[in-house]
């Protein structure tokens, strides 16, 4: 199967094509202050262990921003205002979009390039299953595979709370059985629609061998360290495509959803 | 000689010295937008073998922005609008600046120090010519050798087309026989005046020996890509150039074209 960035002559001929868009806005004030700012002082940070307190009201120290972690790691978190859209729909969103690379290039479409589900299946659901994707960060193709664990398994249980809804993952490579970080999309209500707050942790502690041992896991971290994406690229990467598709989603899920 | 930055006593007594403005404008919103983006998806940006694709009416996918290459090399865009100006005024200006540090001073006050052609000649044309230029780029002090080709090379014949003109060089080393990229300023005229579009392709395959032969260039091809500018600084240096002389260019052009 051909892969390529963008649509191509007849990719727009389905139900859901006309909201392919690839003019995306400029990055939001507070993601350029966070640029601005460069790598923050740990101790704003949230760390993996301490994923629950996503659960909590009010924000975090840092809710834009990206910084350095012991042992190598470094962890990027993204705050993206969300008029008009409820955390279902990202539930909604997550479920819909894996198993057509037309639908994931409405997300980011200067940089995502195909997805499929590892099961080979449809659409649906996604806690449980493994997306299979090949996406730029910055200039840099990668080919991802993005486990997606139940909300539990980083203490954030249950996976929808009240109107909440987070989204969690494994994330790691679809060509070598290494795992490189995780993440959490976490989407709440707000008075004029929803928030969403995603934190990655990448690299250091958290690159592992599938199915490995401690000696593989040590073998393995220097090299993994390599394919590491810039935390940088990966911030605005993922303010533009959570801004891109938020602009739509509402529109998109009340034909889709 | 004595080189030095910016104009000392004297530098202004000449007819064109009242157009030496140290102060320079802020870069324009959509060169910020592309340097918070960061690196772009190679699948964006324009290849070299591509040039040709800049005759084309409309804009690319990336008229702004850098990214990495295959090869290690990376490549540059910036679109610069010029309201007042012609694309003849630049074909003029390419032929008048190069044959006096206190010319080619005027266009970036805080990076140009010194000019003259290596043919030792005065002004009046420059294609087929060679310009020996000492700047800086970011903090990066360089002696560079612009040679200027026929823009048929690159597939863009010819010179002028209709009213657009395109300025090509070979972009060089001027201490060592070693080229090091190419460039592109494609200038076509708009509603209210023209838009330069420049294009950089720096390092990997664009690398070469001048004279040499493929086993030089796969020897020097890792020492001189040591060599290379930083994209982003080489993004803001021409963003900075050229929006600083569009801004006087159709005054001075009006005294001495």
């Amino acid at each position: 199967m051909t892969t390529y960035l963008g649509y191509r002559a007849g990719d727009a001929d389905t139900a859901w094509g006309g909201f392919f868009d690839p003019r995306m806005a400029p990055l939001p004030g507070h993601v350029l202050d966070a640029l601005h700012h460069g790598p923050q002082a740990d101790q704003t940070l949230l760390d993996l262990a301490s994923a629950a307190d996503l659960l909590d009201d009010g924000h975090h120290a840092t809710e834009t921003g990206y910084g350095r972690l012991g042992r190598g790691g470094f962890t990027v978190a993204v705050l993206t205002e969300m008029p008009g859209v409820t955390p279902q729909m990202w539930d909604w969103w997550f479920g819909w979009h894996g198993s057509d690379a037309r639908r994931y290039k409405l997300w980011h479409p200067r940089a995502h390039v195909s997805a499929r589900w590892a099961d080979g299946g449809g659409d649906g659901h996604y806690v449980g299953r493994t997306s299979l994707v090949e996406e730029y960060l910055g200039s840099a193709y990668t080919k991802a595979a993005i486990r997606f664990v139940p909300p539990e398994q980083l203490g954030l249980a249950p996976h929808r709370r009240g109107d909440a809804v987070a989204v969690c993952a494994r994330l790691g490579s679809s060509e070598l059985p290494v795992d490189i970080g995780w993440l959490v999309h976490q989407v709440r209500p707000t008075a004029g629609g929803a928030e969403m707050r995603s934190r990655f942790w990448m690299g250091g502690a958290h690159i592992g061998v599938r199915h490995g041992n401690l000696l593989a896991n040590s073998m393995i971290r220097p090299v993994a360290a390599r394919q590491l994406p810039d935390p940088r690229d990966l911030m605005v990467h993922c303010a533009q495509e959570m801004n891109h598709l938020a602009a739509f989603l509402p529109a998109l899920h009340a034909r889709f959803g």
